[in-house]
């Protein structure tokens, strides 16, 4: 693959790719069928593609429903839509009205919450939209064993509200037949059955691929929009949205038991060519990408690897291109993710998952959708 | 300690304390002394503090010269201030009108970039300003000894250039006796000998404390501004700067076997009280921060250490809160960094340095300058 034309002030860039961003709405929307609403996951500034290039895709795929982490996210969001938005964070402690104000719906994460959520309804005088969260063995947010048991007990914990949605989390479904799953979906069915009439949420991007009996009445994909593989185990069936590349600055030869990078950590042990290119750690390209004895991380030039040499600095990497038949010079690019290197290679060898490379994305990368 | 009051709608907020950052600087310019300049390194958006901010403070201290990475950070930079502003990253290939029409300065790291600067100054008719960049050991960027050697045989390869500086990079100051800092000094000095008349800058923020004789004409602190610790071997001499916080979400209380977070990584041991914190990898709190068998981060509740458990989220944490005498409630606050914690602190519970937790730092959070 030959490099993409590029502003040649430009240090390092990402190509956003907004129809695969838009085919992968549509390959969850087909899967789960009419019955079923397909929301999307929308935080962390669109999985760090841009929230606002993201939710103007969706949109026009007709997306019913967001779900974000924090308020912040919420209030910008519905700068830019009108459909609903909801908090996964739940409602902050003294920001009911914002929430009331904008029409943002809170997850309600905890009895304490739903109290403060069903008291501004009835100071106001309205119902109040809602979704209430069980935790099915996360343990992070959403009502525990305890409060389920209150609210089975008396129902009228919800009066006043407009309950959207009854939702958990998966934990383990990027697993392949963990035994959570199946096991999350059961006392998810249990904790709802006495609510018979309230719409259910249960699966992210992996649930909605490894079985439809967990699709129930909303799904909601993340990482697979954004072209993340939902099914580590398989081949990745979403189309890849996001390719980066790195200007090379310099080559350079060196001799023979040189050392290279801060600390000298790497020490050739022949003449090797060597390019310096223009991202770095304070790009999100993590350090742990540095070379060591355990792993070696690669970009690519022309389709070929070229290893990570030495320690990933803030703002530069060193590769070895000793190897190339044809020697880059100065101004050409690397491929950092595309073709060659998907966002789950890179995670792989930096130690991490698909989600931190992403939401790492630098905001130094010249940024070009197309 | 206390919480600082706060807008109720962050879920977690930076404080960064402009004052320090005054104060790191005037302690470099007080050590180096009047006959060398002290210039400062503000690249990756002031190393993740926001280089508006940052720059407009270092230019109430009467900061001399600025160092950034990129061509398009420098542009950024011109636009707030008229003091010289030089790239490290180089002179980009056709680029050259770019640099000239904003009077940028480029570091001339190949005698290749040099012949282009010339020949731009040529056809301008005009000399150009430069700085010439020796490599001493790091073979990341600069001319290396073969490129030394031609330079040295014909020094009209400098002509029609304006040389401000010729400048070297440690490789490892930031570790005491090393044996390539000296090294490095003796090489540059030993490159550099040719051109007695010609300014020159070594020193690091680690080089500056470490020893006088690495100050020479110019020092250009990065780190040590942004207050973390040059001398990682020693008490930290730079004032903090950052604060930052989260909020807790929710409690709760999980009995023995349960597990946590994504994975199901973590498994109690006992009954436990949790809190989650509004703060995950998105916002650059390393995923490599999540518990495992070898180390344990922590945050801070009123001074109490609290460790981090399982997995770290996108958007989220999980902290043990089993043994606190006050149990926290929902909007409570936990200090990440502060008093308690350093940046450096940090960096050391996820197996990477400060620079890399500075740069990191989200643009989710919400920043308060103080």
């Amino acid at each position: 693959m030959s490099a993409p034309s590029f502003d040649k002030k430009a240090s390092s860039w990402l190509e956003i790719d907004l129809s695969a961003l838009a085919a992968n709405y549509n390959l969850f929307k087909d899967r789960t069928g009419s019955a079923c609403e397909t929301a999307a996951v929308i935080k962390a500034d669109g999985y760090g593609l841009g929230v606002d290039k993201v939710l103007a895709t969706l949109e026009n795929q007709n997306c019913p429903f967001y779900y974000v982490a924090t308020l912040e996210e919420a209030l910008h969001v519905r700068s830019l839509t009108k459909k609903p938005v909801a908090v996964f964070g739940g409602l902050y402690p003294e920001c009911e009205d914002a929430y009331i104000h904008e029409n943002i719906i809170p997850v309600l994460n905890s009895l304490e919450q739903t109290k403060r959520w069903q008291a501004a309804a009835a100071n106001h005088d309205i119902p109040l939209p809602a979704i209430i969260h069980f935790d099915t063995g996360m343990n992070r947010l959403g009502l525990d064993e305890k409060e389920t048991k209150k609210l089975h007990e008396d129902s009228s914990i919800l009066d006043g509200l407009n309950i959207f949605y009854m939702l958990t989390h998966f934990a383990c479904s990027d697993e392949k037949d963990h035994p959570m799953n199946d096991g999350q979906l059961e006392k998810f069915l249990q904790v709802t059955s006495p609510f018979s009439n309230i719409k259910k949420s249960l699966a992210n991007s992996s649930g909605i691929l490894r079985k439809d009996e967990y699709h129930l009445d909303q799904v909601r994909p993340g990482i697979g929009l954004y072209g993340g593989n939902p099914l580590p185990e398989a081949k990745n069936p979403m189309a890849a949205v996001v390719r980066l590349f790195g200007r090379i600055l310099q080559v350079r030869t060196v001799n023979q038991s040189c050392t290279a990078g801060y600390g000298a950590t790497y020490r050739f042990d022949k003449e090797s060519r060597l390019a310096t290119v223009a991202l770095g750690y304070a790009d999100g390209f993590l350090r742990s990408l540095s070379s060591n004895d355990n792993r070696c991380a690669h970009v690519y030039y022309q389709g070929t690897a070229c290893p990570i040499i030495g320690r990933v600095s803030m703002d530069a990497i060193i590769i070895d291109i000793s190897h190339l038949d044809k020697m880059p010079h100065e101004g050409e690019a690397v491929e950092i993710l595309g073709p060659h290197q998907s966002v789950d290679d890179l995670a792989v060898a930096a130690g991490t998952i698909g989600y931190e490379i992403l939401t790492d994305l630098g905001q130094r990368y010249r940024r070009y959708y197309i």
